[in-house]
């Protein structure tokens, strides 16, 4: 059956669902799955802290007897290898009645890659694959890992309209309103690890914790960019390039400074730039980059792609999408 | 009559026809007016080059005895005093049988402030006034400079998202792609002069022309902040307070550099800031501005206000107004 825009739509829609899931989902992916029937949702389900029940696990048993005849949706590929902490999703699917399975992005994962989806095909159920940006953004962090074995890296700069980060003798605070700075304490949350630079560290002495009702438990990992020793419950980062080790780490968080975010842009390792801005000027204040290792303007060009823009109070974010 | 939302929106509508006579309607100000009767159009005018006809006059002469029994929406109140150069408007407006005239702002000149609208009264017809932002907005120059003695003055920066006008080499060529640089042409023309910074004149003798098929001869008249010597075609400005003493500019455009932006912003001359701003991060580079006198970040507050933001290719356009 051709994949319609509707059903990109219902894909779309289990990536959101698939938020919910994150970070606590580590070190599994956090899918989402929606069961729908004659257009309307049946239910739906996320994976669940530690990783287990998985999204389709979870949509599924809420669905029950509803599921015969529905069309699951689900953001990543249903896994084909049985655990001793479940079964195969590919094989719960396949006894669930459904009539069809849609999927927005097939699983890397080498024991799982095509497999699942061939299993539910070989069962009689019909199985569609399509490619959706929604599913395969919402995936980021599990994706690059698989690929490229590193973090998904979101760098936050918080600046004036024109690019200061802080007043000349340092000063920032605050540059942005409360709506952002709850905004960055949300986006904290959904980290697995979050980064400074040693002279951040050493200047503001920044939490970098999530200070939300309800999410406090939920602060990441925190990391220092440097060399040297680091306060206890830090852990050290001596390059950008170290963040291929950093095996446990799907979604890292790097809040500056300058430095540090220049260090990271250089070495080709920011996938997302979250961009909030003040309305106001500063003027001979402290811009937000150094050095990115630029030598023509034409190659600065291409590179940032706008994928999201809100307001928060008088503040603007703006989501940019590294192209690759 | 209460003036209605409708009404408003007639206001706003004659705010945008005026802005076809900017600039060449000097020195007279830009004002639009459109002659409504059953909610359709039935005729509009805005002020001809050289500020005569008004725009009054020019939409009762297309409408004819059309007006009969209409509303006549303008922007500014019609003015009450004779000139060799025309009739009064608000004698036209007396004798074209409107039912109804509205308008979007008083007169500040003291021929006119008031009187114009009495003498529409005194002859029957109903005339309301309000305050209509749009219209204001459109009149700026003009009210600038009747209220305060001096031009409305807008500062374009085009930066990359990190804030840096060029590279530290100081090549900016090109940061903004074709639609941001045809969009600024546009606004020069609506300008009747432009200044750039003596340094931004020896580095890169821009031409400041207006390079739009059609548009050619409303490049404006190009000034430099010195207190030096200026090229031929050129007028020198020695700070930001001369603007006091340009007065029969109504619209000054200010291009930059960093130095003549911040020496403008620090005087407290900057009405409008046009923020023309490229998906790309330079770093490292030349800021958008010096030193703008801050010297405390809550005073940065509050200063600014988003009134437009629009797309212009892989650029974003942000006008931001002063808040007063």
């Amino acid at each position: 059956m051709r994949v319609t825009d509707g059903d990109r739509r219902w894909l779309a829609a289990a990536a959101s669902i698939a938020a919910r899931g994150r970070p606590l989902s580590r070190p599994n992916p956090a899918v989402g799955a929606i069961v729908v029937r004659d257009g309307k949702v049946v239910s739906h389900g996320w994976t669940q802290p530690g990783g287990r029940p998985h999204a389709e696990a979870m949509a599924l048993l809420i669905a029950g007897g509803d599921a015969k005849g529905a069309t699951l949706y689900v953001t990543l590929e249903p896994c084909a290898h049985r655990s001793e902490r479940g079964p195969a999703c590919a094989d719960l699917v396949c006894a669930a009645g459904l009539a069809r399975v849609v999927v927005g992005c097939q699983d890397p994962d080498p024991r799982t890659s095509g497999e699942g989806i061939a299993r539910i095909r070989s069962s009689g159920i019909e199985c569609d694959l399509t490619a959706s940006s929604e599913c395969e953004r919402s995936l980021a962090g599990y994706l690059i890992r698989a690929r490229i074995r590193r973090p998904e890296i979101t760098l936050k700069l918080a600046t004036s309209l024109d690019g200061c980060i802080a007043m000349t003798d340092g000063r920032s605070q605050w540059i942005t309103g409360e709506a952002a700075r709850a905004h960055t304490h949300a986006m904290r949350a959904r980290a697995d690890a979050i980064l400074v630079g040693g002279g951040t560290l050493r200047a503001d002495a920044p939490r970098l914790d999530v200070r939300l009702p309800g999410l406090e438990t939920l602060s990441p990992e925190r990391w220092v960019l440097t060399r040297g020793d680091v306060p206890a419950g830090w852990r050290a980062l001596p390059s950008p390039d170290a963040v291929y080790s950093m095996s446990h780490v799907q979604y890292l968080f790097v809040e500056g400074g300058a430095q540090a975010a220049s260090a990271f842009l250089k070495a080709g390792l920011v996938d997302q730039l979250l961009l909030y801005r003040a309305p106001i000027l500063i003027g001979s204040g402290r811009p937000s980059l150094g050095d990115i290792g630029l030598s023509t303007l034409a190659e600065a060009h291409g590179q940032w792609r706008l994928a999201d823009r809100r307001q928060l109070g008088s503040d603007t974010l703006e989501v940019f999408d590294r192209q690759v």
